[in-house]
């Protein structure tokens, strides 16, 4: 029987949204409703099994697998179980992914942005491509697949995804995160300036990038027409690759919908870069300055890197409203820098985290979260800072990283009223993370999580321990908008208990009935 | 029957002597006395079944589960195999680790070296003394256990540990390396200075501290004479720690033993830190001099992070002889900053890896190669370096970082002759590393490795996409000296083939026949 609400019991973990520095660890049970996938209501005082009976029978619940004659509004019951150190945590948001890069993962050898692009990245994009009009390239089922799931695996339920300038193996992307459940914006790349980008990769023109843009938006917006789950975005790959006549024209292109489509692109991740842009618009006051005088920056504008923005920029992405995504795993990978994270949320900025696959060399938003911890603390010695308060103050605490990865992420694609916490009326968008019983390591397993919770630890201590050294292994289940997209969703892992286990049993001796049968027959 | 030889047949991945840039590839077949555990001939062109078979026919040597009555030299075999992606590598050397940190792994907060050890670690370390002379607080006997079977597991073969003050602890953490089959340095920490140490964690007096380190350094060399596993290594904990009578007996200490003792400390490694030892030690010159001073910089002394090193403090370590451990997770993480591990390597200065658990965050060594890779690549941003072609020269390449953490490691420990490479007549101190062929993320498993290998990769990129993505679970066997000491030997995991396979079948068959009488009987 179908249950009209999934109740939620254990360790919530959240990062609450009037601070970005502090954990919310709350006990109790938290329920869903299976309709709309929102959060319905919590009680914070539920600690036993008779306190969840009792809040069962005050709402007049049943559970879903209670006999059929019972009376009452069917509920799920998934609990997140104390003496496994699990909890509940928000689904990752990944603000900048590359898909179509996912098998390039690792390869970037000593390179930088430009001949990362030309060595590595242009060849395995172009890849996607097909002869045939309207079918992707085989490689296009494989990769999309799997970077779709790998990144369910590890935790993230919204991922803004770049794809390549071809509309079917885009569409297919889109289909892919629809299919798996994946909340995702979906991007066709744009990229038509011949001066840098390839010949075998290549818009034809400004008008045919607008107009194969629309073919994607269109196929996006019939298979989900309230774009409950995908997006479309348009994407513009960045400033070098596109003509004038191309970002004029795409800005238009998002802004021709109600609401306006989302943007992104890529801002000042590399010196050399910064500098090329310079030479191929003299007249613009600056990288920021360009997007700005096409009319690419706007409130809902995702800007990925801006790893050496000027002050100057930094004021202008403010009052235009548009968001950063930092990718520190690729920012260091690439050489490209540390981008001053806490300068931009000093001056406003919504700022939220990437993976930047495969400039990141990691599908995980976790190690998102440890690299946005590790790179800040190194700013310290960057440039003309030094170890003094000021040092300090732009380090990112493990809470503040936690924030970026789940509410930063959420506001970068204004969905901050929707996702990325656990306040009432937010949609379940949400990972159970096991960390386990402590074990000894054993000589023929390696299947454990190296998280070792010893046993002394506070929550606090776990979910430090979780980001530091958890992976996807921690990711027990994940589910979007109230449904299961990833792992088992009996959080009981079959240690059932209460009044409603004994149908199990019941069903477990009828079928040691049947055999004790069989056997006597023989 | 005992094998005199275990064949490994497949392909190895090491670095070659010469070379610190290059990944040395070969495929063939290896072989390693069971005797002395060292390499003693290789045949690269052993490429299929029928070549292996002409190897044994030519050396008379037999699988040992030949027959009785079959004569010749037994031999195992062990198998890297090529369609699971599978390649043996050098065991890894992990230069700097506390072993009684572990439990505090990912547990520093917003903290840098100074308040972190007095906040997080002399706490934990001060925890592992007992009321009770010569036996460990329960807590050693399950952290040290923990901590030599997840480096183990990692695929640390050697690893130089820092232990406590307490001789019983210590003594236990040499004899669970001995029994677990790690290679290990095992020294008891000395400090005496109640300058910087607490009150409760601390060294009673110079003179006591030198006996008591002759207490553990008898204890390591009665359980293993020869050190054929497992060494003392003298350890002051840092220059702030010790008084200048502690350091210099201590050097006196490691200077009676023939061959000398080996010796391990810190040295800057914090900018605080360095302004502390200036001010404790006004008449040195550098932090370097004062270890120099005291007889504390020999051929085999290990010194940990040289971050900030002048280039007179560089010149001195390198005139002595004196090695540096490089450990860049926990360099980043107490936001120490980034040692230039290039310009140590062009003055002629050996450099090894170390994960420097737990201002390092993680037991694996990969973990340590993939930071070194990723910190040479900020530096160009840090101080007066910039984006130029020096900026490049800084990079470590992914060879490079291979390098320290195999040859480099075993040259900071003196044992280059004997381990960090598969050259004949080295000890066979190796991991078999397993990345298994594409399988689609499924949504219920989360066991699989996150190495994605598409199949159209050479070997030299799935190495990288092993450094960039690996962890513990590609780890499929370790072995020290020629012993397995974690993991399963059998490369072949079930699909033996060869005419010497028909005795496992015959006993299938034979069981089988047994299983079928019985039911007959019924």
């Amino acid at each position: 029987m179908t249950s009209t609400y999934i109740v939620f019991v254990g360790t919530f973990v959240h990062l609450p949204r009037s601070t970005s520095n502090a954990l919310a660890i709350q006990q109790g049970a938290l329920w869903v409703s299976t309709a709309d996938g929102r959060i319905k209501g919590t009680d914070w005082t539920v600690v036993t099994e008779g306190d969840l009976r009792a809040l069962l029978k005050e709402k007049s619940w049943i559970p879903e697998d209670a006999p059929r004659y019972k009376s009452g509004t069917r509920v799920k019951i998934v609990q997140a179980r104390e003496e496994q150190n699990e909890f509940f945590f928000p689904g990752f948001i990944d603000t900048h992914i590359h898909a179509p890069q996912y098998p390039n993962n690792g390869l970037f050898g000593s390179t930088t942005l430009l001949d990362w692009l030309k060595e590595y990245t242009f060849p395995m994009e172009a890849s996607f491509g097909s002869s045939l009009a309207n079918i992707p390239s085989p490689r296009a089922y494989r990769v999309y697949n799997q970077v779709v799931s790998r990144t369910l695996a590890n935790g993230t339920t919204f991922a803004s995804y770049f794809a390549t300038i071809h509309v079917s193996a885009t569409n297919l992307l889109a289909a892919l995160c629809k299919k798996r459940g994946q909340r995702a914006l979906i991007g066709r790349v744009c990229m038509d300036n011949p001066n840098f980008s390839e010949p075998y990769y290549i818009d034809p023109s400004a008008k045919e990038s607008i107009e194969l843009n629309k073919e994607v938006i269109s196929y996006i917006q019939s298979i989900d027409p309230q774009g409950t789950l995908i997006k479309p975005i348009i994407t513009p790959r960045f400033a070098l690759t596109c003509t004038p006549k191309a970002m004029q024209g795409l800005a238009d292109l998002a802004a021709a919908y109600e609401p306006p489509l989302h943007i992104q692109t890529h801002i000042s991740e590399n010196t050399l870069e910064i500098d090329d842009v310079r030479s191929q618009f003299p007249a613009a006051k600056s990288y920021a300055d360009v997007y700005d005088t096409y009319g690419l920056l706007t409130p809902r504008t995702i800007l990925a890197h801006g790893v050496h923005l000027s002050p100057d920029e930094q004021d202008l992405i403010h009052h235009r409203g548009a968001k950063i995504s930092h990718c520190p795993a690729s920012n260091s990978a690439l050489g490209s820098g540390i981008c001053p994270v806490r300068k931009l949320l000093d001056k406003g900025i919504t700022v939220g985290l990437g993976t930047d696959v495969s400039g990141g060399y990691s599908p995980s938003i976790l190690e998102a979260v440890r690299q946005a911890c590790l790179v800040s603390r190194l700013l310290r010695h960057v440039g003309t800072a030094n170890e003094t308060d000021d040092g300090k103050k732009l380090v990112l605490s493990v809470e503040e990283a936690l924030y970026l990865a789940t509410r930063g992420g959420a506001a970068v694609v204004n969905m901050e009223d929707d996702i990325g916490g656990f306040d009432v009326g937010m949609l379940w968008d949400a990972q159970l993370i096991h960390l386990g019983r402590f074990l000894p390591a054993c000589k023929y397993d390696n299947g454990n999580s190296q998280v070792d919770v010893f046993g002394w630890e506070t929550w606090q201590e776990k979910v430090h321990k979780w980001v530091w050294s958890g992976d996807d292994r921690n990711v027990k289940s994940v589910w979007v908008g109230g449904n299961l997209v990833y792992g088992k969703d009996d959080g009981d892992d079959g240690r059932r208990s209460g009044w409603w286990s004994w149908v199990l049993s019941a069903g477990v001796v009828g079928v040691g009935a049947v055999v004790a049968f069989r056997r006597m027959r023989l």
